[in-house]
């Protein structure tokens, strides 16, 4: 696609009048879409298209591959507190590919089955022209009126993520060479975040009745969380410091505040933003011992602001820090509909 | 791909595997999968990938892919008796695609929203850096144990067809200049037949409780009902002269029983080929009214044949014919699971 062609833009022009005729697919606002398909349960539905040469490297190996693709699934049905379920798939594969590679993509595939508890559904097997393509459509459920929405949030709420922020950034920042670590256990640590995310759905399912609203960080901390505001019609003041960094990463934006700045807008994370009333917190910590996740709250949710960007971030002394969602736009090539 | 790596090959020795802990994949045998979600009714689940020079020609235009798109899944879920419900869809577009591109496409999507009360549920939308790949998820429901399976055909059952059978083949020869119309009508008719794929959704909906086991014909009417037979343990013997053609068809192969016997190994007409039991012929003949589609008898099942094609088709005079399943090969490149 051309530069100058925004995939929101084409979202939301073209492709969220086709969702309006069903409630659950929220006009493609959201990460996945839901159906009720019987008094109590619901089929919650989402998919992701990865690209080589895009998405990760043209020599990336087919298990990275494999778990990538299935874990950003996983990641959107945990933002939602859904269980998953299962998946279909679609490879479009190149000339080149070899029987091995396909061996040990399934095998990624199936490392990913055992540990999720999920099954391939079916999906398409088919040639491509260029360059290797996939596309998977991950199946998950919800009990009624529990999917965790990005429009819940109210005024007064906590804001929390989980894990820590900014780590798979810094990660494809050294694998590209564009920085440079202080040693190797630091670094293989920060790439290991970018090429193999840990979807968090052990806590999104602990999350039902506790968030108001929740959002996988794959486009960014402060883009994520603007996603959740403008659907709940409220603003954000996050601070800075309290954002929890990996020790890998604070080593590396120590005495740097842009760079740790640049953090908030780093996607790929796949961590969970989410937030929920101040009288939850007791059993976010219960939950986050549970899950052996950090949750850390971040700021509060407050009214609407006047001015355009919905996430102020403040440093320790109350200060407004300039941190757009625009950082991450050189190294993030796709866009979630 | 390389031309020497079977997909189906590829499916069931790397896919197939994965699907087992899902009773409702199949074992990746079925063109759909369907899940339990609640008790009364079931989810159906069904993917196609296409890819733009592989599927359809690279000047083709983007309403026609978009309906093509939709069609094939939705003829997937009329093969398994399934109310379409919504789909995803994933985007994978080159840098020339162009607004005016896109705005058709989705204007093409809405057309067959419309037509087939569908909505699109979410997706994903990326950049290629070769050519447009496209893949859908269809999702569906059926109530419980009402979804027409490949396994259920018994000795003894009718095998009918939907509609006429070959047309697409002869529409896609046509617009590859390697066959001649006898008019343009005639043309026309055929390449609409390949290009905008008719799903018998209504005839599904129509089949559950009536038909034992039923397919699509993607592949090609021997091949798909090659697939039931398997999936059945029987075989199956069909009449030549029994399968109904079009007029244009029937036309085209007049004293060319060569070319005859081709249609019959040519894919894509998206077509219901499927078995019922003799005691249901007249609910069918009234279902077909009903649907305004014809619902012909061309032959029944049979024990299973010790010869390794389950599909034995005879002409008038019961003579066996050599009708392999591989005839569509040099058209067809792309296989389902």
């Amino acid at each position: 696609m051309p530069s100058d062609f925004d995939e929101f833009e084409i979202i939301e022009r073209y492709f969220a009048p086709l969702a309006r005729g069903e409630p659950g697919a929220f006009g493609l606002t959201d990460d996945a879409a839901e159906l009720t398909i019987a008094p109590g349960k619901r089929a919650v539905i989402t998919m992701d298209a990865i690209v080589a040469g895009v998405h990760f490297p043209l020599s990336e190996d087919p298990k990275t591959i494999a778990g990538r693709l299935v874990r950003v699934n996983l990641s959107d049905l945990a933002a939602k507190g859904a269980r998953p379920r299962g998946y279909t798939l679609a490879l479009a594969l190149p000339d080149t590919t070899t029987p091995d590679w396909v061996a040990a993509f399934a095998q990624g595939l199936a490392d990913e089955q055992e540990e999720f508890g999920i099954t391939l559904l079916g999906g398409d097997t088919t040639r491509s022209r260029g360059e290797l393509m996939l596309s998977l459509t991950m199946i998950g459920e919800v009990s009624d009126n529990t999917m965790i929405l990005r429009s819940g949030a109210s005024v007064g709420d906590d804001i929390y993520v989980s894990g820590t922020i900014g780590d798979a950034m810094l990660g494809l920042a050294l694998m590209e060479n564009r920085i440079e670590a202080p040693d190797d256990p630091m670094r293989t640590e920060l790439v290991d975040r970018f090429r193999r995310p840990n979807p968090r759905v052990t806590v999104g399912l602990g999350l039902v009745g506790l968030a108001s609203a929740a959002a996988d960080v794959s486009d960014g901390l402060v883009a994520d969380l603007n996603h959740i505001c403008r659907a709940s019609t409220v603003s954000a003041e996050i601070e800075l410091e309290s954002v929890p960094l990996s020790l890998a990463a604070r080593g590396l934006v120590t005495d740097n505040q842009p760079l740790h700045l640049n953090l908030l807008s780093g996607g790929d994370d796949y961590e969970l933003v989410f937030t929920a009333p101040g009288n939850v917190s007791e059993q976010l910590q219960a939950l986050a011992a549970q899950c052996g996740v950090g949750l850390t709250r971040i700021g509060r949710v407050i009214a609407q602001d006047a001015q355009p960007d919905a996430v102020i971030v403040r440093d320790s002394n109350g200060k407004q820090l300039e941190a757009g969602d625009g950082g991450y736009k050189h190294f993030r090539r796709r866009r979630k509909r």
